[in-house]
């Protein structure tokens, strides 16, 4: 069963204190589409300027990506830099220029409308719900989603939050949603608001994730070297829901084995900078990774 | 088997925005021996000034501890007093005042001097030191500290760790240490130093644990309200030491199920203020949390 992935496209140059990183693929529907396709093919939506490398298309379709959603507009590719302090852990952005993003209305071809597995991931709630609406009959929706929309557009998350079946966001986003310090006091608040599965996503220190059957508190895979932690968390969501529509079973029984492999996925991005380490991984070191992590939690 | 803890026993008085708790039984000694007594029986180590209140020392006694080793001295009980912020996240310390603990130098009874297992919870290291020299030949000996001793005795600390079985630190005091951001990395440096098993108290992350079997990480128990966290990470030692002490088998096998051990005993100790909830767990109490702790990482 393929999925279906809407979220940004993007070119990043990423400075660290001893190299340039120019132009390098990414946006949240790259990393959540490569992150994907090493369980289930995969039909992007998103769109992209003319200057857009041919390489990053080619490398979609390595990947299996089909691209009949990827529109390709006049003018220049959403471009985003930033730089990282000397200890890698704090990130500041140098500029964003939205280009062809700022005018961005999806469009589904015909192709993609019976969609059963969607992912949201991070652009505009608006965006994120004009491509549920061309969407016959979805399945299983999950949205990821970012602070600036909770700062500028709660209305419209709300509104997404009822028609989700599973919302991924990271702690701090998840205290500044609820007004609540505590974990497990947030993810009851935001059930509340719609969604039957809740994520939260701690970083290193792995997920917490609600749902029917209680809590799931799955570690994050312990790198020895962070490279570039940019775009693990769409490759985390994009993995969880290719493991999703490719398995059989019910949901509940399943959720927990594909956050697992959206941990793992997520721990081979954090390793080089934007795809470079996750385009190199093969399903293999996945699923060995995978063996780690049931090894690391065994009492 | 019974276990020897040596550590501060102290007097606490805490204040929250709605809430005066003056003189709270507290000291790393007092907690990790509270929890430890739900699996062995205790040999308690420490120093009280007369001032120390009869209806503590009749808590320990409900407790099975064993207090022929805690010496009551001319003078005040190390006494201190900390403020909590109104969202329970911060704490600053008001007063310490060390009292009797000033000249304090432990010296075991003779009926602890066979001890095998042995906690040396947070005290000054030459105090720890002080101790294991009149121990005959331990078992295994675990250590806690705090980052006091890293910026004021760091000889004697690393005098200590070439002794020890087991380290116990939390996730600051693992970087202040090894000059390391990344843990695995941090871990690795700590083995370095002596200890065969390195565990890292991460709050209400969990904690990881590295040895011969490689890394075990274990989840903090999802608690929906920290009342008062103050002695969570004593009563996570206490606790896991107590359990070694009690049951069969290699240590290497047996030390994850310690550890998670040491997670539940920590999460009554923050439902309350001092040790008032975790007096008033109980063993059937605490077995069924770790229960719940299996089925929060099963995948």
């Amino acid at each position: 069963m393929s999925v279906l992935i809407v979220g940004s496209t993007a070119l990043d140059s990423i400075k660290t204190p001893t190299r340039e990183n120019p132009r390098l693929l990414g946006g949240s529907a790259s990393y959540a589409a490569v992150a994907a396709s090493f369980f289930s093919p995969v039909n992007l939506v998103g769109v992209v300027g003319r200057d857009f490398p041919k390489k990053y298309l080619e490398l979609y379709r390595r990947h299996g990506i089909n691209l009949e959603g990827l529109q390709v507009s006049d003018g220049k590719t959403f471009h985003w830099s930033g730089e990282y302090e000397v200890n890698m852990n704090n990130r500041r952005t140098l500029s964003t220029e939205l280009g062809v993003f700022e005018r961005f209305t999806p469009h589904l071809p015909e192709s993609y409308r019976n969609a059963e597995f969607v992912l949201l991931a991070n652009i505009a709630p608006s965006l994120q719900l004009h491509v549920l609406d061309q969407i016959r009959s979805p399945k299983f929706v999950v949205a990821d989603t970012m602070d600036l929309w909770l700062n500028i557009a709660l209305p419209d998350l709300l509104k997404l939050l009822q028609r989700l079946d599973a919302f991924v966001l990271n702690d701090s986003e998840a205290r500044q949603l609820t007004d609540e310090q505590n974990v497990v006091q947030a993810l009851k608040k935001i059930h509340q608001l719609g969604p039957k599965y809740v994520i939260v996503k701690k970083g290193e220190h792995g997920s917490i994730v609600s749902g029917p059957d209680g809590l799931f508190v799955a570690p994050a895979f312990p790198l020895r070297k962070v490279v570039d932690p940019t775009g693990a968390g769409d490759c985390f969501v994009g993995a969880m829901l290719g493991y999703l529509a490719t398995h059989k079973g019910d949901i509940d029984k399943k959720l927990r084995k594909a956050v697992v492999y959206g941990s793992v996925v997520a721990s081979f991005c954090c390793e080089g900078f934007g795809l470079a380490r996750t385009t190199r991984a093969t399903r293999t070191m996945i699923d060995d990774r995978y063996r780690e992590v049931e090894a690391l939690v065994k009492f």
